[in-house]
């Protein structure tokens, strides 16, 4: 990758920027004509700009031509089901452990937004595997991880992740499907040992079935609930934003175990 | 890296586990007696399991052996300074778009734990030059990099961020000290334009200065705060936990922009 | 008051609900018909009704008939401004003492609903007086406090409390304006010794020269942030609602005190 | 109450204060010496001072004497028992539309803070039946109670809310108890028609089963959650503090209603 200040040229991918609310990842192509609410943008014109640069809409107004990166990627997931937000991705990353090289399963790959985040920590060397039963999901996740670049990254396997994975001795497994503990066995199955796994669930009864149902194969379990605020700052009134959003779901995060005999039953629980 | 379940052998790295409060990142050497409140651990004992087994110590009580990752790292640097917390670092690696091959700088290296989330993520391919005055700071980060083997991707160096960065053209910057006011411009100067940056502060005073001083030759600003809050998990009786962290600090986060000289001053205000 | 349990008659009032978001503070009057989206609503059918039970509109759907209290006054005032949630309203009678026979002032009417509920929380015997300049405001809060019963409680000055207040030694003080620090001196003035001060502001700018304004002459000065959040409870699927509120505003709390000559300037300081 | 600038005399109740941490309600005894971490207090130095004066220990350390307020003595409870807290207190005064002249009825004393809070709010004219099966409890709260002067509001009753209410027609209910379900139907008979109902629980368990058993006898149901936070305000260094109580309970409202019979089991259920 070159480290000189290149020029935007066709076939690359820019984040048209208005506001927080209203940006756009485009695919540069000379014939292109993009219609926003505050006039026509020509794709032609961006070609030889810098990244950081602005350009006039038909309308004479400014919009700014930003450098997508993953995140924004993420941002522009169809968004058919449950979905994780980035406060939560970000989370489930760390905790997994994950980067180049890394194995990792997925149950449950939805919108696809948890699988392109995963992929983007584990490249070049790792890999994701992520099951999913219904067909348009999948279709849907796979054209996102082709826009980002990261499709090679990524095995989609359509299969209910309820029947078990292929793969052994992963490094790590994110379920992200609505009964988790159906799915727990099979990621004990999966795992290498002392790895971590990582669960979302929207509600309190799913997330407490969740920890019960790993006690005895798994340890070091913990729920968390993550919020987040934006925060307005202004010189001279800087204040919280006054809408947030109160809940996408709760992470359980543990580690694989084998309980060995002699000690299974006494103080194994202990470590939960 | 290969996928069978290997045993233990000295030299390897394990996480001896406790409880969620008591939990050593230690190195097999078959030597080592590794002395706690509940017993001594013998590290000869440890060669030849698996991670995920258990270890009994002098007193006869489980321990877990369990296989560290980034995050485990992260939580075992030393903590001399003002310090982001997992859920702030998961956040800047997902905002700041890191992955493998990027190239970031950081101003103010501090305990060294953003810089060892950020070597994690953007290796193998990419590199961390990170920007600490004080020695001893540098001399604790260097040792948590090179016990979690991530030493090769970091650049640490001795100098003041506030008189420039070296770098240009650079993915990323994140900046992580007392005034990143007088950062911000340096690190304009090393950012590839439309890129992003990010910094971490704990007053709301300095979250309005940081954001005031990014006008301009920044868009897409956004400041945030999250909250971390961890949830009790039990059958029939479920709540979150009673102690929570209220506050570690703010995150602000832009993208390197260049105003146009005829536009500026008119519309680019609004895209702030 | 009775404890029978009375019917419905003439003149009473009722809360005409439908669910959280659409109910209706009305007084009952004979000839009144109600429209509202699901139908018509006669008010004569209600005369006889019990509280609690139902009635149909002309398109026969159940709508039920609720006894209001202070709280759905509160909800139902005019919010012409700046205002303060219920769960800031409820900390604030605490946090100021306010019982029956309590006198406080207010600097700020505002939408009045702070007035409404200071005066249901200081009846029979107390009293507020509450200040403010725009006249407009004013008649909002007198209809508000005529429509729960309160008016005889209240006082309402249309004078700019920045001047000052008439009255002296009262038990408790309340800020809800833009400069809160113009007014601090001049509370201080009207308050027995020892006694509660309270003031509400959106920033965190106005909070900082707040407690700033308010050291020497007034301890225990603490400011307090309030999130409250809906837990959507159902069988096997309870969990928070996914939109909250961010941020209304901070409350300040201190208790004026009397530095003596010879102690000021040493430990009195430490007290803040 | 005279409003003059009174001196405490004896027999008077005062808040020393040290710090938010350390403060102590005190009669003031002239015999009496009260020893602290920082010196001796004499009382009878007391007598003659106005309420906001300070006081110096033997140690030459300064102290303030504040004017106790239901606040306060909130604080000062024995806490042998889950507890609501003060911002969870608040609340439930407003929700439930306390003021003075109400009769209220409380299953589960407990502690005897809600019971003092509801006293304090009723008073003088109305009542709290306050019931509670555990001797020790009862006599605690009745210390309390007498302490800040309320006792003659409040009717103690040894006897398991779970067997029912002796009240009729009672203004509203709140219930502070491991299984208010048992509680619920009991409430219902005593209450008002569309009058309202609280309960306060520490777990989501808890909060399922209450909402659940509310079903088709009351209606206008909500469950909340209520967070405080201290903000540390300083010149130039304002920010929120590190520490924060992540959880006390969530509390659930609702307003008693009669379901008429022909149409129950329509629409009733949407007005949850």
């Amino acid at each position: 990758m070159s480290r000189e200040s290149e020029r935007i040229k066709e076939g690359d991918k820019i984040l048209l920027f208005w506001d927080q609310r209203r940006q756009w990842l485009l695919n540069v192509e000379k014939e292109r004509q993009f219609h926003t609410h505050k006039g026509v943008v020509k794709l032609s014109d961006v070609v030889g700009k810098r990244y950081g640069e602005t350009i006039l809409s038909s309308l004479g107004l400014v919009f700014l031509i930003l450098r997508p990166t993953t995140y924004d990627f993420l941002g522009h997931v169809a968004r058919p089901t449950q979905i994780m937000y980035p406060k939560d991705i970000g989370l489930v990353l760390l905790k997994l452990g994950l980067s180049s090289g890394k194995i990792v399963i997925e149950a449950g790959t939805g919108s696809g937004a948890m699988t392109l985040a995963m992929a983007s920590a584990i490249k070049p060397e790792g890999h994701v595997y992520s099951y999913e039963i219904r067909p348009s999901f999948l279709e849907s996740a796979r054209r996102g991880l082709r826009r980002a670049g990261l499709d090679e990254y990524v095995t989609l396997v359509q299969r209910d992740a309820k029947e078990g994975f292929e793969q052994r001795e992963v490094d790590a497994a994110l379920i992200d499907l609505g009964e988790p503990w159906a799915v727990i066995p099979h990621a004990w199955e999966a795992l290498r040992g002392g790895s971590p796994i990582g669960s979302f669930s929207p509600t309190t009864n799913q997330v407490e079935r969740t920890v019960v149902s790993m006690r005895g194969k798994f340890a070091n379990i913990q729920s968390l609930e993550c919020f987040l605020r934006e925060i307005r700052a202004e010189e001279g009134k800087t204040r919280p934003a006054t809408v947030m959003t109160g809940h996408t779901g709760y992470l359980t995060f543990a580690n694989k175990i084998y309980p060995s005999e002699q000690e299974r039953g006494s103080s194994v629980a202990e470590h939960a």
